[in-house]
């Protein structure tokens, strides 16, 4: 790639956060246990759960997102349970179909600017249980939402509350996906990690895309993991024998800044670029958004006639044709995007 | 653990090769493409290529070990198949069943010292194919090894050309297990890259247990991978979206030192004070070898007596009682155990 | 049950149709093979094959619609691919996931009236085909339809020609569920078995709702089914030992009466009074058809206060609310409906 | 096959029990529900729990025995969970990886006569409880054991109640594959249902073997099926529509003949006949045993001398060479050999 690009492409086409490749150089010569129990494993445990204020919480590092999802979703359901999500959910859409290859059906409901409709899901679900088949049909045993939503939206901490008042109802699981948590928690004004360990049943936190190379942390905040969860991980290929790699990074990522986790620091300063982006887009160039997104992921239209023209300064991903002369394009903040690169946006 | 221990446990408990660190080092600021298309991971395909004399060979890098085999064995089976292997493979014993997982029957056949008698492989063939029922039965559609085996043990070359010519004359799969892969190269006398790169159909060349922190390198040696690979790695949860993570170390392992890329290196080295580990044990001490193992993985009689003593300066994994009075147990060098260690052990 | 109750409940509520009982009692006597290699079945598949004029055909006799489904689906599609049909398939909503528990996503499409819209179709392959992302997305393998639907309509030997070619340009396979062949085959003007055998890649003609007590014969009509059949099926729990239980039956319901299939004639009969049913339903009792079903199963309106009268004569299924003074309920016909309690309809 | 020859292959080669034949004219023209909710199901469900003196015995019909095997162990079982069986065991060997395919290992310890040698069992189970990786092992969650077995011998009123005192002690589920339990039952001294129904965790009661077409009755003796068991089923693919057609089987063949139900006295009968057969070919002709078997499947060693006459007026099945001149053959009697026949081979 060119070196005068801003990369804008996504947020995961950087190395690491530099605080995560200092703690690698600083823990490589120690040796350690495995399969989970590093001492930085258990350490990053502990970090997570203070900043998560849920002392009882039981966390996996797996390695990636796609994994996670299938992974964790079959864990916990039982095979003849589906998930619920919105359409335009990863695990629906993007993921090659790993949650099916487990076994289980994706069950997707019309989606809103990548959200779900609490009253849609609610009628859904009543729908299902007076229906005289119910026991033909896959039965529902989770609701799956992302944190932002591959659309970049967020739901409000009433939205969750909802939420987890309906799953309570129909028992069904609150599972969060959160490959992108930390842009999730810095644009949300009232979704904190306290919040979605009390809402959640199950949620992961993203290292990925959030500065690390690999690595998500889920956490089951009320101890309620199944048994026999390294055996289940294992049996999916999802356990790390050298799980430092993993432990190492989110130690880094959950050590104190001020007084507060890292990974917070690098959601606030990825949002905060992804605003600043956005005056440019919107305030100066004129590019509408395409979607009303308050986090790392933004979306704009673009007349065509000025596509060229940005390819050769930006990279970025066109996401949808809007109508014969305008499409509508991604541009992705992340923690290794820099305030020097977002003004030299603003000088083209 | 205490800083005065040596820790022949495994070969897993330790971080990485000092070349492995410093490439992440000086490539963190690139941006880069994903999935597998950034350019650490298509150097890294290059240099394996040309190590393995392979210049078709398609190379795919996954996460870890057990999901290397539960991905790759079902990705070139077809569903009725099932995988042969010696009783004591790892994918037999210590998978969790994830080859199960995905299907497929895992098909036991007696180990002698970690190894396939070839014969008895032969038999059992003649025997399936022989049978009026083999419709009602798994089919075999490949032979699995591990070279070195879970025991330390090496097949020769002359053995992995009959292994070759069996899988040949039955229409099976050879597929080679090389978790520990730097390891067995450098203790065999006539096994290599190249030569494994004619005789198997797949084979992959392991990272995490020879100086990475994650990573496998799978190889198709002759361009012989099925279509649509990433697709079927992505179901089975193992694609790496930042896949440089993976990229990096191998173009490090696989970089020249003295001529000969670094992970030959980091064998022989570990081979050598397996050897001379050996030699403290067994000349020394009168220990002997439970099983005859040339590689980085050691396995003595020690009297129980001795037992109590032997942990306070080493740690190692007790493998089974031999008799009342002495118990067999593993001693595993790796790419980073220090001469000043081994020699340590010779004080005690 | 009431003996004076009519039970258009179902077209699964009966025994089977006398000519099956016959041949039942003529061969039971009778030594055969066994798993499909029967004289009965081999016998059945000679008259399905001249039925279609598909000499090449081969034939796999299945024990039921829902086990023939998810069995053939994961038989010929690859491991990545899933299946395209209307929101409303049998596959998508009353199998209890049976498809998912063999890998495979169902990918759901709007239905109209139970049938794919095949404009609809070919845009959201070309979009498919086209999106950069494809190969992280389910790959689409096969259309799924049902002939006749869910809800007793079908598609014309013009729609099924171009879904043919649809299929053909993306290079899917087109199957077809049968599950009530017979009804559909006999309402139909333009539809008969030898097209059918012409334009599906695979096909299944059901036996259970046709005059059988189980069993369903599937057709791959050009010899294009995969090797080693009768291993996949048996791996799907699908194999019946003594397959003369579903051969003698097929035998039965393809010999010929007057030149024609029984089978033919089964459906003629019951859509013949499924016709009468619905001159009663609409003309005399003024209850308008709720979906315009041309095949043995009949959608009328009926006003909530008729409602509970009718449920004493008549064994009907309650559809769905149509207003709050109506609702859509179902009435099959069968092979077992007789005129005379058709008539006896007209009488009430 | 020529109609003087005596068929002796397989006790599936036949039709259906008079009796069960009879059964379906008497019943065929009445309307039932569907799904399991038949009346002739519910009938059979209350003759069998009579039988087994197990009032709160849930049963489940399936349509064959490979099929039950799979669909049961999957349900039954944790996803990690593995099926520990004699190495002989028909979930091993001829059922084409079904039990796999649904995600479980099947472990096979050393046969002895068909048969697991309980000392053997204990000696393996306290090894894995025993063993530090066991989490990385699949972990054992049930025993397997066909009554009769595959070889025609039987577990001893003693031997199942020290099996079912090893699975409680280990947490493990004990189930019984009975495809041939008329002929195990009527051979055993000790063993009868009730005692099976105390016993066992679960057990099925073949059908197809012993005189039906088709089905298999499914005993959770102690009402201990899972939750939403119709859904498991169906994912499956195993639940029939038309669920009648086991039902009207099973309700004949536990219907009470003098006082017991006549599934008991269809084995008798065979068992007597397969006596009588041992005395000819032993006393008469002079051919050894090969396995000392009490139930319907007679092993005898024949000189290969005398295969070809034998062919001439008896099917049976070559088993295995014992020597150079000496085959061992199997001839297996049914409910459907005549004495008849038994004499006319006297008479060969």
């Amino acid at each position: 790639m060119s070196k005068t690009m801003i990369h804008l492409e996504s947020d995961y086409n950087n190395g690491v956060h530099e605080a995560v490749l200092r703690h690698f150089l600083d823990t490589n010569d120690e040796r350690t246990q495995s399969y989970g129990d590093d001492r930085f494993s258990e350490q990053a445990r502990a970090l997570i759960r203070e900043a998560c204020e849920a002392p009882d919480a039981q966390i996996w590092f797996l390695a990636g997102g796609t994994q996670t999802n299938a992974t964790i979703i079959d864990c916990v359901l039982q095979p003849y349970e589906g998930v619920l999500c919105a359409e335009t959910a990863h695990i629906n859409v993007h993921e090659a179909g790993a949650v099916e290859f487990t076994g289980h059906k994706v069950i997707a409901l019309p989606a809103h600017e990548g959200k779900l409709d609490l009253v849609e899901l609610q009628t859904w679900l009543k729908a299902y249980f007076a229906d005289e088949t119910a026991e033909h049909m896959v039965r529902p045993g989770m609701v799956y939402i992302t944190f932002p939503t591959e659309l970049g939206t967020l739901y409000t901490a009433e939205e969750l509350t909802v939420l987890h008042d309906i799953c309570q109802e129909y028992g069904l699981l609150l599972y969060v996906d959160g490959a992108r948590l930390a842009y999730g928690l810095a644009a949300s004004t009232d979704v904190t990690l306290p919040l979605l360990a009390q809402l959640a049943d199950i949620f992961y936190i993203g290292g990925t895309k959030c500065g690390a190379f690999c690595g998500e942390a889920v956490v089951f905040p009320k101890g309620n993991a199944p048994a026999h969860m390294l055996s289940r991980i294992k049996r999916h290929g999802a356990l790390l024998a050298k799980s430092r790699v993993v432990g190492v990074q989110f130690e880094a990522l959950f050590s104190k800044v001020e007084g507060n986790p890292l990974y917070l620091q690098i959601g606030s300063q990825a949002v905060m670029l992804a605003m600043r982006l956005r005056s440019i887009f919107v305030d100066c160039l004129g590019y509408p958004p395409f979607i009303d997104s308050p986090t790392n992921q933004q979306f704009y239209v673009i007349p065509n006639a000025a596509l060229e023209r940005l390819r050769q300064f930006i990279g970025f991903e066109v996401w949808c044709p809007v109508d014969d002369t305008h499409t509508a394009c991604r541009f992705v903040t992340s923690w290794a995007t820099t305030e020097e690169e977002v003004e030299e946006i603003r000088k083209m």
